[in-house]
């Protein structure tokens, strides 16, 4: 298999983009990756557009030729691809462009994702939400997403003591992380006090444990890791990409409290990089609920299960130690735009790789992990990126 | 770059499946499909759907994994990957398959296409036919899909003389062929006076010349060509996959009348397979509108540019000639489940290619040709088949 490499990133500011169309946050991030890779446009082979909700929210499909034709590519005829998983849309265009690429059918493509979840009424956007539940099994009998997470963090509090403190760590860390990134949703800073205090969204979940809907589009150009260097002084490889996927709806799990489809795909991921959690200095992980960070450390083997909580509270992944997690702030002070994460969470980490991640800059970096979550797990993507020597 | 062959298909019928969940068409498709290639589903790698409206007509995302857990794979973690692009999104779903085996990642995979679409009121389908043309630039304008190819027909009509009734004679040849496919949504045979006479959708097409909107799902097997014959007798091999798009909005093309699109999808796929049109056999092209059928056969290269109309009415494709189209009844009477189209067209060539196609088999077929369109031609996807020895 031909070994694959991120030649260039782009990313828009997340955020309320209301002056902005679907369209043109597309094409910003695509174009920044383009240029950051030294790819003229007639070089690219392709384009594999991750996006969830364009057809729910904007009476749109087939986004990815829409881009393309924006971008001024559809001259050239360019294939151009959506692929969608809920929130894991994006990383499900990365692994559909790795394959791409891996096979030898295409040397450069664009993997880009998009999202605008901020022009709609609220309802509207908490009802596509929740779509990536289980409409039959979940939605019809009145549960949302924050709910299903809500009964997922109790379990967790039930079998491992887990406290309402330690859940809301996590939203304090990430927001002091997202204050030192320009493109982060949120800048501000948070108390344990606030999110603790928040007003409830399902208990013991309130609004500062949960990500904010956002818009924004983020975009990586990948090629062969052979020609990488006339692209780029600091190729990173794409070391694994690799793709699991659970039941549907939370009730069918053996384990309320394991999201058993990262941990497969952690394992595979492992597996074809021959790295262990060990070697990872720097993970971007699904932190769209408080909760849902907890669980991903865990199932990617970061830390024992039941541990999170504590080893949260106390900073270890906050920078001082091992592993740092979330320096782009995450999903929670980022954003959220659900088919943009996946591809966001590969630029933040190409841009630590690389050293060039300025004031959240993760020092000496050379592995780095993403995982991005589809529902309450249904779909989990991860990816490992190494700086090429 | 590993070679690709199709094991194994599967495909229910299509049409109104009142009685019939997507999940439980979905799942009847797949497990047809595991069965025809002798393949146990521990042996199965991953899942790759084509669907293009759940998200907006069934409030429900994620259907890759929704499927896979339906059939019982869920608790093995399996990958699976939902494409979308449109009328397309079955045969973009193979190609990203097609990328997956041929890139060594997975050995076999699923290609799966399930759409339902006759449980919503028309007006809501109608609505989602209408998404795959450029939301901004035509439908917020009031355009529809038949009215955007009735459009191209007029011009079709004014630049090359073609006729009303040559238009007709592309439904009525898909009836006659339809009456011989058991799982045709329709199988009544059509004559020319009843397609010319029928009441107008968009002038001057009328309702006889649009595919109607159907339920229904089609699966391929695909796996490495080297170890085909451990699971069929006739392995058919995948000898081209590919992928090429177009503006959004026709208003923006040089030519009205020509599907550049599959143009160029057909040129890249002929040089991959290292043939030309007249070494195919049979084909299954779009003709989800009468007008669109025509274009295609000008552009996929199998007959000059203006001369379909006569060509077609002449019946040179309906069987005693060189080529035979659309033996399956195509989207016209086959029936037009959108992300299930290109899935069964693929299905019914290997059956053609296989000799399995009883009263409607194309004596002697080797290579056969699948075309898929979205909207107008924003996306085409050309898929060229071929009897191994």
């Amino acid at each position: 298999m031909r070994e694959v490499a991120v030649l260039g990133v782009g990313q828009t500011r997340f955020g309320e983009l209301w002056d902005r169309s679907f369209r043109e946050i597309g094409i910003e991030a695509g174009l920044q990756a383009l240029v950051d890779a030294k790819l003229s446009s007639a070089q690219l082979g392709g384009l594999f557009l991750g996006n969830m909700a364009s057809g729910s929210l904007l009476d749109q499909e087939q986004i990815a030729p829409l881009i393309l034709d924006y971008a001024g590519l559809a001259r050239r005829h360019l294939p151009a691809v959506r692929v969608e998983g809920g929130g894991a849309s994006g990383a499900l265009a990365l692994h559909a462009g790795y394959l791409a690429v891996a096979s030898g059918l295409y040397d450069y493509v664009v993997v880009g994702g998009a999202e605008k979840l901020t022009d709609v009424p609220d309802a509207t956007a908490n009802q596509i939400t929740s779509a990536t539940a289980d409409h039959e099994w979940e939605v019809v009998f009145g549960a949302t997403l924050p709910a299903l997470w809500a009964l997922i963090a109790r379990r967790h509090m039930h079998l491992y003591g887990t406290t309402r403190e330690q859940l809301a760590s996590v939203a304090v860390q990430a927001h002091a992380m997202g204050s030192k990134n320009p493109n982060a949703h949120y800048r501000n800073k948070l108390t344990l006090e606030q999110v603790v205090g928040a007003g409830p969204v399902a208990e013991p979940l309130g609004v500062f444990d949960c990500a904010p809907l956002s818009d924004g589009a983020a975009a990586v150009v990948l090629g062969p890791l052979e020609t990488a260097r006339r692209h780029t002084d600091t190729p990173i490889r794409l070391a694994a990409s690799q793709v699991a996927c659970d039941t549907m709806a939370v009730q069918h799990r053996h384990d309320l409290t394991a999201l058993a489809s990262t941990r497969e795909a952690a394992v595979r991921a492992f597996a074809q990089a021959r790295r262990a959690p060990a070697d990872v200095q720097v993970a971007e992980v699904h932190d769209a609920y408080t909760i849902s960070a907890l669980l991903s450390l865990e199932d990617l083997g970061f830390v024992e299960k039941g541990r999170s909580g504590p080893a949260f509270a106390a900073g270890e992944f906050g920078g001082s130690g091992r592993l740092t997690v979330n320096p782009s702030g995450g999903l929670k002070a980022q954003g959220r735009p659900f088919g943009a994460v996946g591809v966001a969470q590969v630029v933040e980490l190409v841009r630590q790789l690389r050293g060039e991640a300025k004031d959240r800059q993760v020092s000496g970096a050379t592995l780095g992990l993403a995982q991005d979550v589809g529902g309450t797990g249904a779909t989990s993507v991860v990816t490992l990126l190494e700086r090429a020597n």
